[in-house]
């Protein structure tokens, strides 16, 4: 009989309430030959200011031994900013070579944008998860004086462009479109930008049938709202990535409903599958938090464990459910959850 | 008697168009007791072409002695990405110290935003111009094989910083809202990050009316195009600046309106006044490129250099033009600059 080794990191502020929706949906949406395990992580705020600790070796070794790993939300205000990002969430990005960070974007009907017309809108963005201005490699010297000098550095290697990118025209070869949308800024950064853009050229070779366009990261912006429709996937560096997929988030219907993976598609290491919201502590524990964007993570992690089937349910379920939401009516976190679920067993 | 010494660089693709108007406008503003003596320089992808130059330092020391530069647009797809962009925009401002690169935003009445709502926007960007990711700082080892290696390095210091985020309190100060967003990625970028967040802190001490908050970059694009009447006065980092101000002028009409100056405010040597638009290479030679970005940078301009009622009345004439302006009826290039001089003189 299969099984699923799951592990579960609620994190911060609504972590805990959208993690909770998206394990219930998990639930109903197994079949019933396949056991789930779940082990629950204590990690975040609360762990930090007991402990000190972000992430330990032994939880990250022990993190290991699982088949996929579902994070709520990261991040505290009474936690200095940055010690949880870097110490837990992009830690765990980059222990486990999580070089493809996938983000689709859909409008769905019925689904409130702040775009005019209603543009139809169905990208992925493939954005690249373990380089660029991310790594962590920056300093500062006389700090706190008027003489202070702070850097950053992106780091991006050919090795780390072309997985990533291949991955891309994977997916874009497998869409009807067939078109995929590189985003840099080639222009001024010229030296990560000609890396990506060569590797992207060359890569484009061995997929004739992938039509391919590149835009400067403002000009994609651009793009976003006024014509959302041209792309159909994109691929782009980790900082870009970040911001254009805040967003793609707010022009389809919003941060409540952004999905995220972050897959290493070696299988090396289990992949994490998490909301691309955060811990948004203002509405922590008030049941306002909509969990769809948990439950769609959790749609994105059946997909890549070869649960397709049960996949598609959950987003089946997930669409008929905004196309009958009534913003007059708002429901409840755990209303919501109880909806989806119902909706993927019945 | 008065006069201004005014370096005109048309550029690549429509630079030429807009600048044109640019100038006719100007004329029309300015008192006839003010000379206005322009000298224009032959600079851009035609040059690069012809002699291998993008900006000879006689040149440049020869710009140096003008009360402003007025810069169409810089760019072609003829010449490899950077070259130009490098070699003479981002050497223009570096050269010149344009630490300030003023960017307002405002939706204008009856002018299409591609947002539902209509919001009400009239918010200003200052975006740091010298420093961070756009410094050139960079490379890459074993470049074109298997094994290469680029790297980008943002350089932020204190000197910078503080001087920018000055400019940018002293503006929210006289502004009727007085409120000022820092926007960074400081739970990432934490050492860059951090050094911005400890001067915006602490300089904000010395401006008690101001209301101050901070946003993450991603988070700040989401708040663009689902609350945009929240900004009042923005003060970001180069690279930051230049994706937001794309995007804020895409929800306030598109890039066919929006202004910039790059200034430096000591006066030390010319601030330089453009569009925001490049030099879209596929309309060049149309008449269909839009000079009012053009014109309202000229606006800046003449504020820059005293002339604020002249600059307002450039600003009344845009507003005119745009309240009566029936996109049933387009109107060529040179139309929509001959309209905006006859309302400016009129
Ligand atoms: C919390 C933060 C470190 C993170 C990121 O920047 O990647 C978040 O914004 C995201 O997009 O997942
Ligand atoms: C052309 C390019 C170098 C420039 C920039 O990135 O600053 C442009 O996008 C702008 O915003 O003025």
């Amino acid at each position: 009989s299969r099984s699923i080794r799951l592990a579960v990191i609620p994190g911060d502020g609504i972590g805990q309430e959208v993690v909770a929706q998206g394990l219930k949906v998990l639930s109903a949406a197994l079949p019933q030959d396949v056991k789930l395990e779940t082990r629950s992580y204590d990690l975040g705020a609360q762990r930090w200011h007991a402990t000190g600790d972000t992430l330990p070796d032994a939880e990250l070794e022990s993190l290991k031994d699982h088949d996929a790993i579902l994070l709520g939300a990261i991040g505290d205000p009474s936690v200095p900013s940055g010690v949880l990002e870097r110490g837990l969430l992009l830690k765990l990005r980059f222990a486990f070579d999580h070089y493809v960070n996938l983000r689709p974007s859909k409008l769905f009907p019925n689904t409130p944008t702040p775009l005019a017309g209603r543009p139809d809108i169905d990208f992925v963005v493939v954005r690249e998860g373990t380089e660029g201005p991310y790594v962590g490699n920056g300093g500062s010297m006389r700090t706190g004086t008027p003489d202070e000098v702070a850097t950053e550095v992106s780091l991006n290697t050919a090795h780390g462009v072309e997985r990533v990118v291949r991955d891309a025209y994977e997916r874009a070869d497998s869409r009807p479109r067939k078109k995929l949308t590189l985003v840099h800024k080639n222009n001024v950064l010229v030296h990560a930008g000609h890396l990506w853009k060569n590797i992207f050229d060359r890569v484009g070779q061995e997929y004739p049938e992938v039509t391919t366009d590149y835009l400067h990261v403002d000009a994609a912006t651009i793009f976003f709202v006024t014509q959302p429709e041209r792309f159909d996937v994109i691929v782009t560096d980790n900082l870009f990535g970040d911001i254009l997929t805040d967003l793609a988030a707010a022009v389809t219907g919003g941060i409540g409903l952004a999905a995220s993976g972050n897959i290493n598609p070696s299988g090396a290491f289990p992949s994490m599958f998490e909301p691309v919201h955060g811990s948004a502590p203002d509405i922590a524990g008030t049941g306002k938090a909509d969990p769809t964007a948990t439950v769609l993570s959790v749609a994105l992690l059946l997909s890549h464990l070869g649960y397709g089937d049960e996949a598609a349910r959950i987003e089946t379920a997930v669409a008929s459910d905004l196309a009958e939401r009534d913003a007059a009516a708002p429901r409840t976190t755990d209303e919501i959850g109880d909806a989806l679920a119902a909706r993927v067993s019945g």
